[in-house]
């Protein structure tokens, strides 16, 4: 591991464990076990190891959900592979995607966090036109509201930020699983007609 | 308004608006319009401002949620019902809701914050009994599992937190039922038979 990403690493940690804004360039070099000049060497600020850490992990989401939307799979099976890909990036990239989305007010760099912003919409906008794309093939009703589909479907996966703890309690795909069911079939019915 | 409901709401606005780990006691005594000695007069410290807020809040939803689990109506109405109660905590008290939700990291009082995770635990307690009644009667799939259910019902809601805005966009009533409809009767079928 270079010193460039055992930064990245250990920051991720402290971040999760203090919170981003109770978390100094001390805090971290001092996980590293290295002074805060060996920081500066790497980076400008706080605030740009947490863009390091979140703007990579961000263009990956949107990445794969572009090509989740490529596939020639249906609108069901599409928003499957979409939760499923969404929620197992809680697992290994876990410490740094919690931090991600608890954190709102510590950029002071507003081109950096309009970039993330934009990476962001675009993601979200995507998971509205799966949802509307299964409404016009007449997979999915017609009744809901694609936006706040997409808002509902994004929530309860992101609200894991919250809850879940990797090795405890239930695991990624049964997760996955529950939640894809939900959404899908619906608690009255729960699972498809078989 | 006395001066001590002043002080909680005004903090309240501070917290929404610059995160409760960026605001200092000054921050609200100026937004008051009083020296700071004039918050100390009331409140200890920011975190026994924050709880104060916080706290009242949680055990009004736990109270409306055991009023919802004792009403004789179905467990899809009292789905709709917790569902409406838990979401219009949003819209009066909303500054106060989501300062609540997004921070993690403040308390620094061992037994306060222990009051109330004891609060939020009874709550989503109450919301999983909710879904497994639904199940034993019958009601609701029993494909599901009754805690992850929950989660994702509270997390989608929940994550309002993140893009909801009042008197910008869809309202209130609207999301409701859209998150009624997609968790209870899901996407491919989107509403009741009738």
């Amino acid at each position: 591991m270079t010193r460039r990403l055992q930064i990245l690493r250990r920051a991720a940690e402290v971040f999760e464990r203090k919170g981003v804004a109770q978390t100094s360039i001390e805090d971290i070099a001092s996980e590293v076990g290295i002074k805060r000049e060996g920081i500066y060497y790497y980076f400008k600020s706080r605030e740009d190891i947490l863009l390091e850490l979140i703007l990579p992990q961000s263009d990956n989401l949107l990445r794969s959900m572009r090509n989740i939307m490529a596939t020639a799979s249906t609108n069901l099976d599409k928003l499957r592979s979409a939760m499923e890909m969404h929620i197992s990036s809680y697992s290994p990239g876990y410490l740094e995607t919690t931090v991600m989305l608890r954190e709102k007010h510590i950029f002071k760099d507003q081109k950096k966090l309009d970039a993330l912003r934009r990476v962001w919409r675009d993601y979200t906008d995507l998971w509205e036109e799966l949802i509307k794309r299964g409404q016009t093939s007449g997979e999915f009703s017609d009744g809901l509201d694609a936006k706040m589909v997409s808002y509902g479907v994004l929530g309860m996966c992101n609200w894991m930020a919250r809850w879940y703890t990797p090795d405890k309690g239930m695991e990624i795909p049964e997760i996955t699983e529950n939640f894809f069911r939900l959404c899908s079939y619906g608690l009255m019915r729960g699972e498809p007609d078989v």
